[in-house]
């Protein structure tokens, strides 16, 4: 990957000290801008010192540093037309044909166009100087080489060894001419033929870029699409240089499009940790600070690389910018638990808790950091603490006291069969919505079925179960005014009553009651007479 | 409860020896049965042997049963009606007065008939002879001292003390008998209104009693509520003796209702253990040989009882009648782990698994199995192989890794983090359809963040997670054959994608991952680019 490191050097450091002040950042911030190079190369020649023998070279270099920067862009082809036009001002026409050597192999818009220009550039010109002088030297080898074989050894040998002066025999100079020019189109004619074919396979994607400039409104879906699509196949087929630059293309019209910047930055993950880092920062820093995904992503990969520091203050500064998300309190809490900061874990939790914007957020967070404190503090105590503090300020949350279910059933069943059916008895006679004690009803049923020690306490149970059942049917009876409907409707109804704790489960299912498992056979206990 | 006990041992009991085996069985079966009743006393009369002193007292004892049996039935009147005209046949006109006396308390249908032809009893006859030699002289010992209070002393002192010979004035002697008429009826009257009362309070429901009598066909909705609301009604106001006649009757034409059955044995709990076994034995053997619940609560109730082996025999006998019912199964599982048998607790859920009609019934007995084994048997080993085994028989079941998800998190989620992550693999590489391996990765990740230890592992399961996401989503475009819907309508889709783990939890929810928390706050993790 030297190349492409190389690349990079470019792309993100090169530039600093190699470009005057003026367009550095300019071209630091935007490296695909053809116009930019092409304003900026101008500049150069303006204000050059001619005096100063460098002058040719720092232009050249800088036109190398402008078609390494831009010159795989398909849209490139006006910087390597100027160029092409200021060598054949210098009268270097065998830079001319090295730099067609290297746009011919780039799948750009005017590739014809290239070639057709290269052919009158061979046409109009004398091999001599088309061609640097160990090429010259060299295709005339070939060319006597091969004209020797066609020949049956009659051409003299004191021909050889040859020179670059001008053949003797004017007919021979003149085929010569021919032939080279025509040798050195042919090679080219390969080239073309399959740069034709890369072309063809990019034209629908670059046809489909409607808008390749930045603008606030977003994008349609197609172009969207369009940007993803192009990319894959570039990921799949282009070298990683049109990969990255078709990725610096997209961010200047997706900039807004976080998924654009996580992909490029899991793209540079393989070649350049500098590389991630820098799109992340451009990302969240530049054109994204509010969004979470690219910011959490961030710190996954500082904190991948150790950074610990630096991912703590990305989601710090995350959210003062975009206050009260719980994935990102939520990251914060695990990047310290990870770094075995429990401490501060816990009081960025209890935080949450405090400031919760309403009760069911609070709650969310008690039920997140009585976790905390079971399975990583080991501390029952604490959490069951944290969980009865949370009921008390949010008594209708049925997770809290699903939570305190599973609190009390992770140890043992026999053991704490009170506190188990205490908490069962709690979330029955809570405010909670009819529905959801049912569900605890059916749930304080089948406990006793699997766990209870009782057959008393079970069937006590089953009975309150049957009165819950029959009030949440009368007040559904009521609500369809009673209708007498006859028998088969009436039985569905039935049916729907008897299935509704399992229907109702969504939100409280426990994992060791997933008491819709019933419905397949028989419900585990019938509907209420009606 | 003197009384009721009393009338149970007629009921149940008493009928044995005192009825003639060829009504016996039939009173037994049916004791309201007027018919049959009347049937049987003409019976005892053809072939009575008059030559016995004892006939009349035989076929008196008789009537009481019957009144006893059915006499408080709403629809009882032809039985009384029988029995005074047989004691006034027989000549005893006391008697006459005081069956009168008892069916003028008891709301019938023909309450007011009654009343009318108790009148022209006291009105036709001497008081002498329609009240007992008792009541008589009490009667006329009362009247005189009010008409001595009437007088002003003037009534001479030798009249006393009175006996039960003819007052010697011709007058006073009529106004005696037409005061004592008057008397007499006008307390009647008093009871009478009371009475009349109490039949308007029932009249609607026995109104509402379309079909008294036993049908295979079933009954219409208003019919069975009518019965239960009257039944409630009774056992709000009734004597103990009406509610029991009423469930007598009610079950004759409700035989087939389990729920009447179970009501009337919870009614019968508190006055007597033999009756509520009685009830739950005819229901069971008798009209509902295959109705699971009343079933489970017989057991359950005889081993309230303590009495196991008869527990144990009812579940069996039931499960040879209606094999496969899931619920019969683990109350029989159940039974044994009350009582200390865990082997065969074991052994019955094994043989469940074995024999489950379906892998999915398999699994849900392998569930149930794990769980007995980790927080019963306390044998985690034991447990997770039962789960291993069945995923293999039943690999695309969601539930099955769940559970095993729960046991490894059971433990220390530090130690056992290669296991838990190993088990969520298990279901990601399984062939379970995508909605489930996307809720699975996506708890993989919630996992993660809340208790994995390197964030290494945390990203690439949120890279995996996204692949699913968009593998999905992809899925789902093809289903809307890619329609190139605006932004605004894709973007909808977008958010459904994000909350579809959340949305498709029912079946799966983790007490410890309640994703749809999530959708309060912002997904936890976005949707992939679509």
């Amino acid at each position: 990957y030297q190349g492409l490191l190389f690349f990079f050097f470019f792309f993100f450091f090169g530039a600093m000290y190699l470009l005057t002040t003026v367009y550095r950042r300019g071209l630091q911030a935007i490296p695909l801008s053809v116009d930019l190079w092409l304003h900026y190369i101008t500049f150069l020649k303006e204000n050059q010192d001619n005096s100063d023998g460098e002058a040719e070279n720092r232009i050249r270099a800088t036109y190398e540093h402008a078609v390494l920067a831009a010159g795989t862009d398909f849209r490139s082809d006006r910087l390597w037309e100027a160029y092409i036009t200021w060598e054949t001002e210098q009268e270097k026409l065998a830079n001319v044909t090295a730099i067609y050597d290297r746009i011919l192999g780039i799948p750009t818009q005017l590739y014809s166009q290239h070639f057709q220009k290269f052919k009158d550039h061979i046409q109009n010109n004398h091999p001599k100087h088309f061609l640097s002088e160990e090429e010259f030297v060299q295709m005339r080898v070939e060319l006597a080489a091969s004209s020797l074989s066609g020949t049956d050894g009659e051409t003299p040998a004191e021909d050889l060894p040859p020179g670059t002066e001008d053949l003797p025999d004017p007919a021979k100079r003149v085929t010569e001419i021919e032939n080279m020019r025509h040798k050195v189109i042919e090679t080219r004619q390969e080239v073309f033929n399959h740069n034709e074919h890369e072309v063809s396979k990019r034209w629908a994607f670059e046809e489909g870029i409607k808008r390749p400039y930045f603008h606030v409104k977003a994008l349609e879906k197609t172009q969207l699409t369009n940007w993803r699509e192009y990319l894959d196949f570039e990921l799949e087929n282009g070298t990683p240089e049109r990969v990255v630059v078709l990725f610096e293309r997209c961010l200047i019209a997706c900039a807004l499009y976080e998924e654009f910047w996580m992909k490029y930055a899991k793209y540079l993950e393989s070649y350049s940790i500098e590389g991630v880092r820098h799109i992340y920062k451009k990302a969240c820093s530049m054109h994204l600070p509010k969004k979470p995904t690219v910011h959490l992503l961030w710190a996954a990969f500082e904190e991948q690389q150790a950074n610990v520091e630096e991912a703590r203050s990305i989601l710090k500064n995350l959210e003062e910018a975009v206050p009260g998300l719980a994935m990102v309190r939520l990251r914060r809490v695990s990047l310290e638990r990870r770094h075995g900061n429990l401490d501060e874990a816990e009081s960025l939790l209890r935080d949450a808790i405090k400031n919760g914007k309403n009760a069911s957020e609070s709650s969310f967070y008690a039920v997140k950091l009585a976790r905390q404190l079971l399975k990583v503090q080991r501390s029952l105590g604490k959490a069951k603490k944290v969980l009865l503090e949370a009921i008390e300020k949010d008594e209708t949350s049925p997770k809290l006291y699903l939570n305190l279910l599973e609190l009390e059933y992770s140890g043992d069943v026999q053991q704490n069969e009170a506190d188990i059916l205490a908490c069962f008895d709690r979330a029955l006679g809570s405010a909670m919505p009819l529905e959801s004690r049912l569900t605890f009803s059916q749930r304080k049923v089948e406990f006793l079925e699997d766990f209870g020690s009782d057959v008393n306490v079970l069937v006590a149970a089953y009975d309150e179960h049957q009165r819950l059942l029959k009030e949440s049917e009368s007040l559904k009876r009521t609500a369809e005014n009673g209708s007498e409907e006859p028998d088969a409707k009436r039985l569905r109804t039935d049916d729907a009553a008897a299935m509704m704790p399992d229907a109702s489960q969504a939100a409280y299912n426990y994992n060791w009651y997933q008491y819709n498992q019933y419905a397949q056979y028989n419900q585990y206990y019938p509907p209420p007479p009606t």
